[in-house]
């Protein structure tokens, strides 16, 4: 097999909503025609993908009927079991009604709030039947641009109401989802609510049952905030809340471009490789992205194919890093272990609080050290770069 | 007295290291010369001051001897005491000296992780002195460039030890501290750990003792990433974690300006305020800012002169806002308060669930419902500019 | 009449594209109705509106046939005859179609950039017949995601071709048109080709006839770019290029929101008014802005009268800010108008060259001294908030 | 010699006050010892540079005698000599000193204005004699934070006559100075004057002898806008205008980093580095950037033989993309020549507007094409990644 060629092993998923946009922007209308939902479980197959997630209504219209829900469900699972595709994660479209115009679960309207919550669950029973393990909830209206709508505090605590309510659906029925919450800091709303990954860990915490809610980390939600994608997910991994992850790319502060993964900042992409590979991550490597808008279908397939050899090209890198002895050598030389101060430092005691406070440091021998950072740096690069 | 002349009721702080900025930047050195911490002391109460906050640093010099320190602690409580200042919040400066050039508490060089924790606990000692009882954690100096340097998890780690141990020893010391960890997305460092409030918010819920931290969100950090202030303060209260304030200003997406509050970004500015009056916050109002560089001694105070009557010119007009019949008005057209379902979008029991999903709701008429939002905004501009 | 109502004598002009936008973002689809081109030519109209502008296909659809597009015009005349109201601006949609997914002048494909010059053409024809005297070109797909397409020199030259081409167009037919080239720094291409009100300034020079183009532009647009749009505005005055101008709003680093005029940045919005009054400026006040996607057709007018009300409350405090003693004061006392040097310093010859080289200052006094500014910035702010 | 190894030949410069940068930041002081002229001189020789560019005070302190000041500059041509170096490049510290703490050419003040023409035309006599060739004008100063001050026009006048001043000078003086403009947009000033690569360009065209003056764009001050440098400097190659470049690296929307060329963004180094050699561009390539804080002398030539060796491999990949048999074929399918019309699109007369005019497009199947972009930028980025 051509190296670099993807196999289920490496887990890869696609949206249907991915693969399957039609190239509608703000300012021009599809360059696209649709591809039916089984024809994307063929394609992707022939990719060599692990499995397909979906929105509910990325399936099933938000007005179909009853039968025609039940057929266009069976044709789908017809169509994953003839490709040998899972669907490993499901999650709500609450964004794309105008329903939800002015957010779903903090909504000012109970109605809507409400609305929110019974259409969560019957995608979350969609999503049980196809046999999701993870549900994510992206929160894309849920926000405001007036903020003299005087709903701040309130806003959050009808999220919070929602997602208790939910998990308790999922305990009671059986399903065992683990929940990831998907922070993004605007667009479509002016700011939306739980704007980054920490923001998301933090609430959280104030959640009744926290230990069924991680997040779903997205490259260019961060990036957009002009915050570093490796760091997100880092504290994720450190809270032991890396439930997903949705891999693409984006240009720091701008509109959502959700650009081929590692097309405009492969370093980035090289760190999020190695922090997945490194922590022993088990999830999904989902692509949350889609092709330019000003391609056809050769040119879907081509970027879902790219996304997926660059993530293989960056993983044989991060083997090449972790064995290169120049590189190694220079990580080595950088940290140094021990503080001379025994363990007074390391574990607080009125006694080594005291013992370390007496200690005589030389700061300005300390200040002096060269880290090395600069030659670790271009080591790295020239790694990236196929030279070393 | 004249309208907007700040009084100590108002709880208005500065610290010394804003009011004595000497206008030192990147491309030029100091235009004002060092005012000493009693003048300074002096001319805040002057103003209407109610405490001066600060950096072991900006008070005693990190060479200065014991019998220094001592001299100049002195000399700083006479002054406080002569003018009727207090020292509600004390920090530890872990960013000036060039031990701490690559971190303090997330060093790769254990020597300076404990040196970092000696320094502090120097400096609680300093704060407790001066019956401080916030502690605020900045973590300038921790962060990265070069992620290659592989220490994003254990940087965590050690950050998390760094906190549980120096809880420990405010405890251990009966300083009865509460602990305020301040964000900021980046510069010095290229990334900085713990990014935004969420970020504080997320890793608080990861350490020993997380009822003694909470937050210090600064207008200009959250600003910096291009993050509402509003509600990145409005997670903070939810969480009940909003422990101390820095207010300032900036434009989005670049460097570190600390601009005189609500110079840059009125609207944010009142949002910001009003949540704070609403919320019964009790906390300090400490203006985390400085004068621009072009500015003498007399633009300096000028500037605190300015932080301080836009703060009550926006506190006065909140007060407007919640009288104003139109306004109001409008705040309740916004809200639909019943769902239509009883208490089953309310309480999650699997009876109220099925009567959830057996409900028939109206989603085009839900979608098309004009919540007024662009005439409630325009009502709050109108009022903002002082002709309603 | 109340305060802050508008008059055709203000020259305020909307779009049909702004007042008309249906509310579609790349998340959902429209939350409005389409109103009809007449309809909306009688609401501005009873708004006090003084002209509405268009794109060729705002009015007369793509695939209209002759007649069609005959009857379509004739009954639009016939509504601006009806109610008053004049098109001072005409513009060409070359974004919407798929035909421009990659660039309309700077295509790729030289068939694109024909077709680009026909339907700009006919678009110039129906501007005349309607009686514009301004013609804009926003360019919003002539950019790139993919840079190794190799194309960055090509298209800078077709694109002058095109408007060389253009500009002979319209003085052989002796249409008599101004054009005015709209820059923007990206969305929907990654990067759009003349990224500033700078770069098409800097394009203009290198045109066959500079004279008969200047810019439009855009508050959204450079704030965008985090970039003051005085400042541009300033630029465009001085190079007496200002023919245009799109007033909206816009936070800095994100998507595209424009934002009803003054929302978001009031203080950038005051300094935009009073360059545009106290220059002298003629042209038309244009806001290229629409209405929250939340909001209903009532919500639109809100928009539209407030965009409108914003611009004559701010104009009616740089009149007061023109009579403000303490303000003038203040801005005299900034000024030093003698340099000491009598003409040496600015009128060049190699005399006075020697004199100036001569001169001694006095370098550490110049740096003493304060300007005062931020007094005057606290100034503006109590006058813009009203309290002065 | 080893590959990637630079020479002379290159053309490759640093400025004293980069690799001379001791790591002071507005959060600390310096981490490195000041390094003497000579020795850099010398340092730079030995890794294969070909020049070494100057401010006035990077090498003569702001208040040397006249005696200081020859010594020293003997001193340093003697090092240049001894190692063989060129000083192609002299410019101004017009930012440094308080007296420019509001603006040089742009202050309020005439005096400072008159201080900074004499300060300029000894600088650029140092520069004459030192050999230099290109004159850079970078305005760090020139800008403002509060636009109440009321002077943005009147700061372009008096920018526009200190440059023709300026021009004259060198002209009556013989020095034949080629003058570069580098644009900025903010820090050390909230917003800078000429922001953006365009404006430069676009108030050369207003300046009295424009063929004097071009410009010299950096990649980091650009991106600190949030703007393509690829695009940015095709603009000045389109208007044979790029007259010196200077070359590092950058996140967006943050503060001035300054980082080691290819450090951040490989991919819009490998087009700027193509764009240069592409277009015969025969200047000087100079790194504007400087080793990071945190490191000691070692860093800072590891930082500098990085910034060479990122440049030669990439300048190689441009080599191989030309020679790359998929990708030329890939960018000749991108390209369609013919637009069916003859002439009719590319020179205007009245018969050829009326031929094309009646032309029928095929707007449909123009839309449908696909351009193979996604494709083309995987080929690009494995070729960088060294994987083809």
């Amino acid at each position: 097999m051509a190296p670099y060629t993807p196999t289920p092993d490496d887990r890869f998923t696609f949206g249907l909503w991915t693969v399957g946009n039609v190239g509608r922007d703000p300012f021009g209308g599809p360059t696209r025609e649709p591809l039916s939902a089984p024809y994307i479980v063929q394609k992707l197959a022939e990719l060599g993908v692990y499995g397909v997630n979906l929105h509910d209504n990325d399936l099933v219209p938000i007005d179909a009927t009853a039968a025609e829900r039940d057929r266009i469900v069976r044709e789908f699972k017809q169509a994953l079991s003839d490709h040998g595709l899972k669907v490993p994660m499901a999650t709500t479209n609450l964004f794309g009604d105008p329903a939800f115009k002015d957010g779903a679960f903090t909504s000012a309207d109970a109605r809507v709030r409400a609305y929110a919550l019974q259409k969560t669950m019957a995608s979350m029973d969609l999503g049980a039947e196809l046999g999701a393990e993870t549900y994510v909830f992206w929160g894309g209206r849920e926000g405001t641009e007036v903020d003299g709508s005087g709903k701040l505090l309130d806003a959050l605590g009808w999220f919070r109401d929602s997602l208790n309510y939910l998990a308790e659906y999922s305990e009671s029925q059986g399903y065992g989802y683990r929940f990831a919450l998907e922070p993004k800091p605007n667009e479509p709303r002016g700011d939306i609510f739980l704007p980054t990954v920490g923001s998301a860990l933090g609430f959280i915490a104030t959640l009744a049952r926290p230990e069924l809610f991680g997040v779903n980390p997205e490259f260019a939600h961060e990036t957009m905030a002009g915050l570093s994608f490796p760091h997100a997910i880092a504290q994720a991994i450190d809270a032991g809340k890396l439930f997903h992850i949705d891999l693409n790319d984006q240009k720091m502060g701008r509109f959502d471009q959700d650009l081929r993964f590692g097309a405009e900042n492969p370093k980035g992409a090289f760190f999020t490789v190695k922090l997945l590979e490194d922590s022993g991550y088990t999830g999904m490597r989902h692509f949350d992205a889609h092709a330019l808008r000003t391609e056809d279908e050769a040119g879907v397939w081509a970027f879902a194919r790219g996304c997926m050899r660059t993530y293989l090209i960056l993983k044989e890198k991060a083997r090449q890093w972790d064995e290169d002895a120049e590189i190694q050598a220079a990580l080595q030389a950088y940290r140094v272990q021990d503080a001379g101060v025994g363990e007074a430092a390391t574990r607080f005691s009125p006694e080594n609080a005291a013992a370390l406070k007496a200690h005589a440091f030389d700061r300005v021998a300390l200040g002096a050290r060269g880290p090395g950072l600069e030659q670790l740096d271009q080591l790295t690069m020239e790694l990236l770069l196929g030279v070393r």
